[in-house]
């Protein structure tokens, strides 16, 4: 299996001839983006002593409070044998021990796609894209919202795949709810490598279940291939305030040992599962970051591995997570700086809202999200398009209104060009000033007005007129549009039929192997 | 008259007793909040060699191109006069000499409002939000696009009255096209000064109607109060590329000469009316601003002034404008590094969008203004709510919808709080961590949970099943029924009979002067 997976790897990657050129053809339409290189600085919101106060409040947390490693006594025995205070399974940190540990973790990586032209650098200057991930339910092409389906999971890979700027073809871009819970995983995974050549995450619901995304990612890329480069990251979120579970150790230890990237995310909604204030929200994402990271480096030193945050402010009314607000930004900020103080790739943002339709409300918080994302300098941003109802819900045609604002991204990430063709001097003294004059008929107009200014895709920028002609459409209408064409032109890329046996077998082996489960 | 209302003023500014209880009354159930002064720091785009080579190309153009004054000859010879070499109506300025002219030009002033609690400054560390200005339609609150009338002017004076997060009553809210066009900015001014005790912008469509202005703003204020105060800012458009045409110069040396300030602004379409690069733009507004900052300071040494810029990217196949666009951010944020460079204060950004609905696409293109405006470090940002449709139309449902992100704002820029409260420490120790452990009932929480998180107006996040109970309400139709509560609950701000009394002779003793005129 492995050997003509190595081979169907092969020729996929390398290979150039008829394979590249119909992938090429799928998605001839829309080029694709490579991963943003940013160019443009970071903003920052904390100044050196508001770091430093909250570094050392941090160990102060990990050293007194600690972090409790539930039901996993393996986890338990690796952090007495490293040297931290094992206190029941609460874990009482001595000061600088998890920044020690975390020192073996790289602080930039490749993952690998099966079309190398897909892959993406995961840190430094680097911003990768990656659709919403998780909602149990969908808003449909026709307006209804009901639970997600297999059908609606392969539209979204679709989309992703199809998307410009989309970067990744993610995880649960929704939960097919309509495939058992114990064999659904192999059903995603199987999707994201064959609809799509972008790369993608892996089950995180059981250890059994990463262990079956690396198994296929062994029959997709070869396994020594598999043992030696990043293919998978995973998504480990963190109980908090302070607590990592069974189901997210057993996934972390996996993908960890295996050499593929784990995103660990503290979950937070602030004033419930941290304090109310920033600076204290920060403080426990830091703490619990720096707990998970280490022991990640304990599973296998050098393990790549991403710094997250995904925190919301709350309404102290209802409870209710609200998203796009200053503060959540602030926490955005804030945690990018520490882990560029750490020297470790960092997660966080997206477009995200609470809104139940694509509207201005969805609109507003999204942008909201989405500039911090880019400006605070976040590497990888998962649920950067789809994303609705605080997290319930994956919109088609919100997926495609982000994926614009989403490119324009691209644009803003490559700042100002100063060399002499953006100084722009010859065009100055060429249209002068005066009656009649105008730079749309210049020389350097014409050369650059291809590429000067961002286009986007759903925007209408014409006339009322016009406008009132066509139909008077509103932005989702023509998101509405342009995610049936791209449903409807998608061509999946090409795939050696070996591989693609082979990861077919699997699925159907694994889940001939046990009963369906629904819960 | 001016005796009157000095009297007037100095009861209306002065005083408290039963004038003052009432306006507090009227917008009691709608705290207000000072202009924003910035925690934050201010997000730049360019490098120090990017900014040496755009200053350096500015200077260029200053000197080789020059500035057209156009028709006002008495500009000529100030000029003249200054130093400059004038050939014809154009302009060559010497290296330096706008820079040496601008020195006298304040860093930062105060705009005075009758309501001195309602007094904004300019320039800093401050950012001042006012309405949208200029459009000849509206979107009314049943659905309809038509002409702006007199009455839907008032409508959103009282708007931006009531609105919290709006610092400013603006100038031109629409285009009251029922009124004549010689005598609707008696109207308009007089609608700011009753309607609001917010402070206001300044008619300049001719120089007798700056004047208007300044005569009705005596009378508000009292007449050495006026001369020595700035109480009405102005909108000075600059005819790109590089022209100044006689009735902005009218307005301008009207202003400037009564000590009033004037937001000297640059209105460019990228690719049409300057270089299609963000740093061809940037040399051209440089030159532009600073010729006409420097001409401000000839007509009266000291007098207030702001540097601003408005700058859209262009479809290059239609033509039209694209606002929300990464071009036009970047514009905003280097010229604001201009700006603080040479010390004065910066006008730019607001909330601008093409779209013709209050929908995604304005959504997402105001907040990706809106954002570079706080983060660049905007001092006076015009269009802040309402805009819609590129300028032509004023909306009540986006006024408001805006009007609650300008309260984000106001969070966002008050920073991060690193004080004990603030680091949470105690919270922390308090809730600890494991199963029922939460902030929610924390005192910490319990102290702080009024404040912590900013709570929109507009956005719903309650659950779906509450959502739909209440109707499946979009963001604008939440808008349309604030829009219609604040008009309905709107009560005057108190004004002395004799001041109003003064207010309204002037303008029927000018209205009688003159025929109607409609164009």
């Amino acid at each position: 299996m492995a050997e003509a997976a190595n081979e169907g790897r092969r020729r996929g990657r390398g290979g150039g001839g008829a394979s590249a050129r119909r992938a090429e053809r799928g998605s001839a339409s829309l080029e694709q983006f490579p991963y943003i290189q940013r160019k443009i600085k970071e903003y920052e919101i904390l100044d050196d002593e508001a770091l430093e106060i909250i570094e050392r409040n941090a160990d102060i947390v990990l050293e007194e409070v600690g972090v409790e490693f539930r039901d996993d006594a393996e986890a338990l025995t690796m952090w007495k044998d490293a040297g931290a205070d094992v206190q029941g399974e609460r874990i009482h940190f001595p000061k600088g021990l998890c920044r020690e540990l975390m020192k073996t973790a790289p602080g930039q990586f490749t993952q690998q796609a099966r079309n190398p032209a897909r892959s993406v650098e995961i840190g430094g200057k680097n911003t990768v894209f990656a659709p919403v991930y998780g909602p149990p339910f969908v808003r449909t092409l026709d307006g209804e919202r009901r639970y997600a389906t297999m059908e609606d999971f392969r539209d979204f890979v679709k989309l992703a795949y199809m998307a410009p700027a989309m970067h990744h073809s993610g995880g649960t871009v929704c939960e097919p709810g309509d495939v058992p819970v114990n064999k659904r995983h192999l059903d995603m995974v199987h999707a994201h490598m064959t609809l799509s050549d972008k790369p993608y995450m892996g089950s995180v619901t059981a250890p059994e279940r990463a262990q079956d995304t690396v198994e296929m990612s062994k029959i997709l890329f070869g396994e020594d291939y598999v043992d030696n480069n990043c293919v998978v990251t995973s998504l480990i979120n963190i109980n908090s305030p302070l607590v990592m579970d069974d189901t997210m150790l057993g996934a972390l230890k996996v993908y960890a040992r295996a050499g593929q990237a784990c995103i660990i995310s503290p979950f937070i909604v602030g004033g419930a599962m941290s304090p109310v204030t920033v600076a204290g929200t920060l403080t426990q994402v830091l703490a619990e970051a720096q707990a998970a990271i280490a022991f990640s480096q304990l599973c296998r030193p050098g393990a790549p591995v991403v710094m997250g945050t995904f925190a919301t402010s709350i309404s102290m009314q209802s409870g209710a997570p609200a998203f796009g607000t200053p503060e959540p930004a602030q926490v955005l900020y804030g945690a990018a700086q520490f882990a560029r103080k750490f020297g470790l790739p960092f997660r966080s943002g997206g477009s995200l809202t609470g809104s139940k339709l694509p509207d201005a409300q969805a609109a507003y918080e999204s942008a909201n999200t989405l500039t911090p994302t880019l400006l605070g300098g976040v590497n990888f941003a998962l649920h950067a398009a789809g994303w609705l109802e605080g997290g319930l819900v994956s919109s088609y045609e919100k997926f495609v209104m982000d994926c614009d604002q989403l490119a324009a991204q691209q644009k803003m990430a490559a700042g100002v060009a100063i060399d002499e063709n953006g100084q722009a001097m010859d065009a100055i003294r060429e249209v002068g000033l005066g009656e009649g004059s105008h730079y749309l008929g210049a020389a350097h107009t014409q050369a650059n007005f291809k590429t000067a200014f961002y286009r986007s895709t759903i925007a209408d920028n014409n006339s009322f007129e016009q406008w009132e002609v066509e139909g008077e459409k509103s932005a989702p209408q023509r998101a509405n549009e342009t995610a049936r064409k791209w449903i409807a032109d998608y061509v999946a890329p090409e795939m050696d039929p070996g591989t693609r046996e082979a990861l077919d077998a699997y699925v159907a082996t694994k889940k001939e192997s046990m009963p369906d489960a629904f819960t």
